[in-house]
């Protein structure tokens, strides 16, 4: 995507080193940083520096290029197998990362520049997959509608394009007059920062709104359609994604609103039977309690919140029943979801 | 109720001064104010020192009876007019506060001692109909239950009490082990500041959730009954409140889970016919962009949350269909909806 007039990927490699979109930064700040060896890059993963799951399986599959590059000698194939190893525990539970690495291992054992190739194939799977879900998720968007999401499932996210907003990318180019309605996504705010920063710079009408307000806004029949995106779709069409995305869902059904779902065929977990096998993860309930953001000096800064001496919870995920979602957009097709009564 | 071991109404009158709680400065520092006349308790009014139907009613009522107080010679008439259309116009879309004006300058024309005794009883009466909100309503609770809420009904909204929380404090005391899951209630946090502010300070277990996990928690069944407030009611039972409640109601019917709307009888307007007839204030959007809190060096700061250049967009309330409504807890008694299929 193209930011001040440059086109960007959130990742990609050049010589040995690999670059990416400081994400930690945004929306604040945007500002491209270097990886001069694997290792630097499993630090940028782990940190958070890059984030989405197509965009970490891709960083993934780079650092183990890089990994192979620096291997030398007879201890080769034991530099390659710890430096996988160490690359799969930065971030343990993002399903691209281990299928990048394996498929990048086993190129490697080839040699470097297998290894170097078959990092830029899955970068480039990424990126095509994405653009797919955009090509064939527009056509599901009215002239003039109003879009609504939640999180961030943009190109930040992945190589390109992304999966929930790439079909709104689609249609704008289109010249769709479409508006956006960005849920905040507390406690994180991925979509004020993340969502909000990549619509306002491709140039696509849209407002910011209280997670409080999406039911509000489709009472009103502002609201058109609903697209989200995903962490993990079991086979019988259960959906794990960031929290709230069930309760829009639930308030798409009420109003009766198409509510999809845009992720690449990887994000299906056949192994899964249904939703009450994903095990959701609980975060720091700081996360509630303090939020960041920048003075009106510019100066970054933490603050409290919520009342002093409170708890807090902070599940990071919910699942949406399949019966809510009115169909799945993937690079394969659009799939109309059949619920048996 | 009690803060620190001593009993406190949000507002109070002694000798010619009203006393309230700086709601400002909650939940970071409990400070009491002092009116010395009805003036400054107008300033208090307008700059939202005291805030919620119930308290803001009081308020201007004790300000009519300084007024009364302060009122001397030929021109005392027209003193008392131009002072309550000063009260009248803190807070002009407050129903509660025209209310208890017309009492107390009615009583004002006869003495101030009488404006005073009238002001005391509108004050006890807001109490008195919370008290009962509470004993109806407690007996909704189940032993155990995970009850939510959502923005702050609480005492601090009323002279004391409350509405959707004095069910909450009646069955605690009665030693039901009860757990509220407060909604944080974006862009305000009122959830998050005063509603787990007053529990916290009622020793009452609690959390707050992120607004987006109210359905999950649902979906979970962890959540046994929702009570929230109301800021007008319509004749058919149509109910305006924060911004939210729209979403959660609909989260409870799709579960199955008893949605109770608690408020006195004074918030039914019976000139509304219903929800339709209701105009949603839309509120500055700074107050989503930017967020108020501490620092950890315990200063107060303001800082922007969102990407910088985006819109937002700030509507302060939505409307509940009355057919998502299990019932009203008024100081009368239950009224539970019925809905013409």
């Amino acid at each position: 995507m193209t930011v001040d007039g440059k086109d960007y990927r959130t990742v990609w490699m050049d010589g040995g080193s690999v670059f990416m979109i400081e994400q930690n930064l945004l929306p604040f700040e945007f500002r491209i940083i270097a990886c001069l060896n694997y290792r630097e890059t499993c630090h940028a993963i782990r940190t958070m520096v890059i984030r989405g799951a197509g965009a970490i399986g891709a960083a993934a599959g780079y650092a183990m290029a890089q990994a192979a590059g620096e291997a030398q000698g007879t201890d080769k194939l034991i530099f390659l197998e710890n430096s996988r190893h160490e690359i799969e525990s930065t971030r343990p539970t993002a399903r691209n990362l281990f299928y990048a690495t394996e498929r990048v291992f086993q190129a490697a054992l080839v040699s470097p520049a297998n290894a170097r190739k078959e990092a830029e194939e899955i970068a480039d799977e990424d990126a095509a997959a994405s653009r797919r879900i955009g090509e064939l998720g527009k056509t599901l968007i009215p002239q003039g509608a109003g879009v609504a999401t939640h999180c961030n499932a943009g190109w930040l996210a992945f190589v390109d394009y992304g999966t929930a907003l790439s079909p709104i990318y689609m249609s704008h180019q289109d010249s769709n007059k479409l508006f956006v309605y960005v849920d905040e996504t507390r406690p994180r705010s991925q979509g004020a920062r993340l969502t909000a920063w990549e619509l306002h710079n491709a140039g696509i009408p849209h407002a910011i709104i209280p997670d409080n307000a999406t039911a509000w806004y489709m009472a009103q029949g502002k609201i058109d359609l609903v697209i989200v995106g995903a962490d993990r779709i079991a086979a019988n069409g259960d959906t794990a994604n960031k929290i709230g995305t069930l309760e829009k869902a639930i308030a798409a059904k009420y109003y009766n609103i198409p509510f999809y779902v845009a992720a690449p065929t990887s994000t299906f977990d056949m192994n899964c039977p249904d939703g009450s096998h994903i095990v959701i993860e609980e975060r720091d309930p700081e996360e509630v309690l303090y939020q960041d953001g920048l003075t009106i000096e510019g100066k970054k800064e933490r603050i409290l919140v919520c009342s002093p001496g409170s708890p807090a919870l902070n599940p990071a995920f919910d699942v949406t029943p399949a019966g809510l979602i009115s169909g799945f957009i993937t690079e394969e097709g659009i799939s109309h979801t059949v619920v048996m009564q």
